[in-house]
């Protein structure tokens, strides 16, 4: 399912392609080590300039690398003075094999064509290899400071990840769908949920598309979606996000929550795969490797965990010490970077959980860790209409808000499952980030509603 | 880049796929011809009960089509008097040829076991061929009715027609991105935007990806979203929805104009043929046939298309008419369903479209008519700030709700282009529906809300 990510520079055969770039008219930064002795045009932004005295040196970026331009010419060094850092040009001349040269091959005798003004100063050094702004700057200025190669890197692994979560779905049959944002009633959880004004009636931005994946299950048995989740997060953490982007699956005739669990493990694996296959530069910039992924997970009862950490039996959930003890034991012992803690305690699931068909207490779902931190959650769901009613009586809530999610039950459901999860956790986790913000593209949260 | 849709079935070696269905152990309907003489176990949907006098047929539904069950045992047939249609059965029994099944096998000797309680009577009677319930009932019982082959064969469409716009952009090494859809000013349009309380402040959703897509040029020069955009459209049409799936693409280095018409004519290209190629099946259903898309899509320019129609030459827009008239131009002449429209006014286009350099009364902009309906619209964007500030200052609005988007192109950038297009819109015209809610999962407008 690869394609090369130059492939429009490689197959100038086909039309839209030749114009596009005017095949071999325009030559990127990757490709220059294979032009040497030709006539090259390259085009960029001026990445750095570095005036010796006989010679400066112009570091041209573009999307695909970083190219090295030699100037001798008098009147061009005086003119290349003018185009400050973030100038975009135009760069023809002969490309030349130099040892020296980042590649081994750079481009000499340069005539250079503005394509903008002069850049004045950027908010940060985008030349420098580290970045040592602190986050608000980042974040302030991300439309210019997200060009830094290292700050970029980050969301060509999640664009690699989330091509690697669709194509494992679609080959085991798997339906896209999308579902609405604004909705009626803020059912799920009820609590941080942001509300908005529909054409004069209060209505909600979706919190997960739970319900409607659900209610496609009865359609195409096996749905995915891919889009954005609002939580209106009254913390100001490193780990919290008003908006992210959920991955989310679902799909009928399981036989319980471990069938679920084996294509989260496939959908795992599928999108470490897609980043380490499409996003290798990315990967090398951030000196990040893959974590480990054995054939199969290692899991844990949620009981069996309390047990491992030596916590109280009775806790009804795992704190955040907890998860790392157990992502500790499981890279120890099983040389996984994920494990699955499975059967956490019916109350502190939402009410359409499946319980465990042995013991109640406990339920049919499942978190994945990764790294020692909760990554994915998923599980059984119920599926007859009479345990939806007497669930929802049990939690004291009305049937009636769920009026239309009940009518998918009402009509017939097989058992089924699903699991949903955060692209920019995903991420997080994978380049080691301490702030989800760092591998945010615009993060929403408390404070912060611009850039 | 196809997988075949029950890849899953045909590879039993890989474990999470043996898990999910036990290979072999589930057949699906659509596998049935080929199994005649073995002992089959099937999962589904009773879709169709129909008793005579000495046998029982009945008709189960899957995600792959419909498998017939022929029902003799006396105790059987009463058995099955209690599963209504929509109740979710397993059947075991034997494939046996029979010329006059559909597919030319079907299942005899069956036994079946519920996984749900009988079904109460659908809203609308699914078995039946054709839909004859008005849409108000199809919408409002949208969990159900979309069980129906036909009614959720456009959804077969859009996902395989997103997967084509998706895989033809990766091919040209567009990067994806997901950016937010809560705003801090409604300052694209201004009017019809939704406003929300963000933590006691106000915010809005999203009216397009525009401005994001034009900044994260500056960082991946090529990039695609495909996403929610949001509009608080007041008009009750069959046009208008107030919540759509936006394909959006935006590119840097461009000559002009025409090196964004020639990506949108790969584009839609590589969507037919997605569609062709991943969902036959639900073609078929619909009784569609692909657009006639010749090698190069007709064009003409906006001045000519007046004349062509027999417009005034001083009108700024087409009406409906004039697109229709223009289709139908384009079909004959051309043998085109598509005709791009070139040179709209700049009066009215954005002020960030980029004029026509040797006439700046029309603009560098283009509409893709779709059967004599605008489909995309796209342009060249200015690229260089201080066309930024002036543009901003002709149309008399201040620049500072515009400082983050105007730091983009303070800092350099290339010219660039790109163009958006809904996705209920393009299903909608390729099966020819009356009303884009027919297309849209759970639709949102001035009325609904829900499901």
């Amino acid at each position: 399912m690869q394609r090369p990510v130059h492939a429009f520079e490689q197959t100038s055969e086909q039309s839209s392609e030749q114009t596009l770039e005017q095949a071999g008219v325009r030559t990127l930064a990757a490709e220059l080590p294979a032009r040497a002795g030709e006539d090259v045009r390259l085009a960029g932004w001026i990445h750095r300039r570095r005036r010796l005295a006989s010679v400066t040196f112009v570091v041209l970026r573009d999307r695909s690398g970083l190219a090295q331009v030699v100037v001798r010419d008098p009147a061009t060094v005086e003119r290349i003075e003018e185009y400050a850092e973030e100038t975009v040009v135009e760069v023809t001349g002969k490309a030349v094999a130099n040892p020296q040269a980042p590649g081994g091959v750079e481009v000499g005798e340069p005539a250079f064509t503005p394509l903008t003004d002069p850049a004045p100063t950027p908010p940060i050094e985008l030349w420098r290899p580290a970045v040592n702004a602190g986050l608000p700057t980042l974040l302030d200025h991300a439309p210019v400071t997200l060009r830094h190669p290292l700050l970029r890197a980050p969301f060509e692994l999640a664009a690699a990840a989330v091509a690697g979560f669709r194509e494992t779905l679609t080959g085991l049959a798997f339906t896209e769908i999308q579902t609405p944002k604004i909705v009626a009633s803020a059912t799920e959880s009820g609590a941080n949920v942001f509300k908005l004004d529909y054409f004069g009636r209060p209505a909600y931005l979706a919190q997960s598309p739970q319900f409607y994946k659900q209610t496609m299950v009865g359609v195409f048995e096996r749905v995915f979606e891919v889009g954005p989740v609002f939580r209106a997060e009254p913390h100001d953490t490193v780990r919290h996000l008003a908006e992210y982007v959920s991955l989310d699956a679902e799909f009928g005739f399981v036989r319980d929550h471990r069938d679920v669990m084996e294509v989260v493990s496939s959908v795992v694996g599928g999108m470490l795969a897609a980043v380490g296959e499409r996003a290798p530069a990315a990967l090398d910039r951030l000196g990040v490797e893959l974590p480990k992924l054995p054939p199969r997970i290692p899991e844990l009862h949620f009981a069996d965990a309390l047990a491992l950490v030596g916590a109280d039996p009775d806790e009804p959930d795992l704190a955040p010490a907890h998860e790392r003890a157990i992502g500790e034991w499981a890279l120890r012992e099983h040389g996984s970077d994920f494990v699955f803690v499975v059967g956490y305690p019916m109350r502190k699931r939402p009410f359409y959980t499946h319980p465990q068909p042995d013991d109640p207490r406990w339920s049919n779902s499942f978190d994945l860790l990764f790294r020692g931190v909760e990554l994915v959650t998923g599980g059984q769901r119920l599926h007859r209409y009479a345990d939806y009613l007497a669930a929802l009586e049990a939690a004291g809530q009305p049937a009636e808000p769920y009026a239309t999610y009940l009518e998918t039950f009402r009509y017939g459901m097989p058992p089924h499952g699903g699991f949903a999860f955060g692209l920019e956790r995903f991420v997080a986790r994978l380049v080691g980030a301490e702030n989800i913000r760092q591998v945010t593209l615009f993060p929403r949260d408390l404070h912060r509603l611009a850039p």
